[in-house]
């Protein structure tokens, strides 16, 4: 049976949405879980489910990083946080894979010094599945593990978040881009220009060059950049979501002839948002790294966390690190 | 009385919104409008407007960029373009500003070669409007006129935003940011920590570094960053926006119960597309250029041309370039 560590204390409610998605995912996958952090706040909520028999475990972790500790500085001075015990649990062998919605720094920088990188591997890089128009998804890479990124880091990325979108997703040979300021393969930056003429040169489905303008398309599955542009690509993208969405809502509440429509059309607005909602796709995984780590996002709510474990899970189940090592080896160093 | 030079092929709808957008313009806001392109097909325009007094003038130009066309190739071979003779109208002095909802990159090389740059300009810049949450204005630039800027050129992006902002915004001391990864100061890739270092020695109220998320949040009202990752923010978010309306009317559509609501709620849509709506603020002025050169979206429709005429007017009232002039001859060379 696989065993996932879920860090219980890291997103802005724990540890209620940690607990509820773990009692989900116990139940429909099959999994099991350890739920680590404070016992007491643990098991007052694991007391509000009917889960006397599931294979939950509580581990105990007596620190807790706040989204405003440093990340490095977190690592160092809190041994005892749930995010490093999850870490621990997964490194000592009694865990697969680890679940955290924390401080996505501090999740980070644990992963890679406890869990460390796998040998293939010279850059960890975190893939964010984002919901496109086409009602699938399209995973960015790196959001935000590294900046200043070298072109065969660039490389690796692709090559991981391919194998990541096949495991996670079932898509068989799903297609390639890398995020540019234009479709001709000399657009782009210094960095792009020389990416592309690797990447050209891979077994993998490359369409060439991307504008932001496909992110949301449906047209890629796996969008390749380096970490600086993937993390303000991803604000930049919940935030306008957010946004556009506070504002309807302002405007619905505007008249009454339209909060009338509001009540007429709002199993529609539902669907639309559960269509954009992150929740739906399991959080981020943070590739290259020894064992599995999934971060979901602070707001992540109980379906978040129950969804981030089953992709947590279905990595593990694919042997994901596995094809990392395999894959990269065969890419020439200099191609 | 201040004259544009208004490029009448240039939109995916040309010369029909340039020529309603032109009309508007001259009537409301007294400026005198020079329309740029094949006379026919402008004339056959005009006659649908009742605009026998106003101060416009047809000009002829027998060539027509299109979107497909390569900037550079596009501005050596097609010299009869009407972007090429609307530059060289600004550049004889025969007109002040110059103003063109085509092609973006023949846009920017044919001002760049035939207005030529500032003395005390070393990269042009796009800066590009966007609607905030707060119902104000935060202008992102560059969003493309350069790839693979230096720290000098983004501090020049800098002052120009910051001075485009005061004149085109009425803010006296509008408040800048940097573009970067986390709003620490060391936070960010190699040029986002030397341009911090730099900005914060400016006389300019600069906030520091904002991330992605901020973008439309109203709290920020010049971001800078360099063309490549301006470019992909600008496209994510503009496709963004569009998918989220796309899918919401879709959403709209599925019910009888959901369409009763549109039909009660479509006041409150409108207001808010208008809110968002790239038309309402102008377009992009191309900073650094001798003259006024604005750029409007290629679907920009008449209201977008009138009031990228408004803009561009507002712009040469302001003396724009008098004031870049200035005040980046104040800066430091090394900061």
């Amino acid at each position: 049976m696989i065993t996932i560590a879920v860090d219980a204390m890291g997103g802005d409610q724990a540890p209620r949405p940690e607990v509820e998605g773990s009692v989900l995912a116990a139940r429909e996958f099959g999994v099991r879980v350890m739920l680590v952090g404070r016992p007491d706040a643990i098991r007052a909520e694991l007391a509000r489910h009917a889960a006397p028999n599931l294979p939950i475990e509580v581990v105990e972790a007596s620190e807790v990083i706040t989204m405003e500790d440093h990340p490095a500085q977190a690592f160092r001075r809190k041994k005892n946080s749930s995010v490093h015990v999850a870490a621990r649990l997964v490194h000592d062998g009694r865990a697969d894979a680890m679940v955290s919605s924390g401080n996505t720094g501090a999740v980070m920088t644990t992963a890679r010094f406890i869990l460390g990188t796998l040998a293939a591997v010279d850059r960890l890089a975190l893939a964010a599945p984002l919901p496109n128009a086409k009602g699938g998804v399209t995973v960015l890479l790196d959001v935000g593990a590294n900046v200043d990124s070298k072109p065969e880091h660039l490389v690796q990325f692709a090559v991981m978040g391919e194998i990541y979108y096949r495991a996670a997703f079932g898509a068989r040979r799903p297609r390639l881009g890398l995020l540019s300021i234009g479709e001709e393969e000399m657009k782009g930056n210094e960095l792009t220009r020389e990416v592309n003429n690797r990447l050209k040169n891979l077994p993998i489905h490359f369409i060439g060059n991307v504008e932001g303008g496909e992110l949301f398309s449906g047209k890629v599955d796996v969008v390749v950049c380096d970490g600086f542009v993937g993390n303000i690509a991803l604000k930049i993208s919940e935030s306008l979501a957010m946004e556009i969405f506070g504002l309807l809502k302002k405007a619905l509440k505007s008249s009454i002839s339209s909060q009338l429509g509001y009540l007429f059309s709002r199993k529609a607005f539902r669907g639309l948002k559960k269509h954009i909602d992150y929740s739906e796709y399991g959080g981020a995984p943070l590739l290259g790294v020894r064992g599995v780590c999934v971060i979901g996002h602070g707001r992540s709510d109980a379906n978040a966390v129950k969804n981030a474990i089953r992709v947590a899970a279905g990595l593990t189940r694919a042997k994901i690190n596995e094809k990392i090592e395999q894959e990269l080896a065969a890419v020439p160093v200099s191609v």
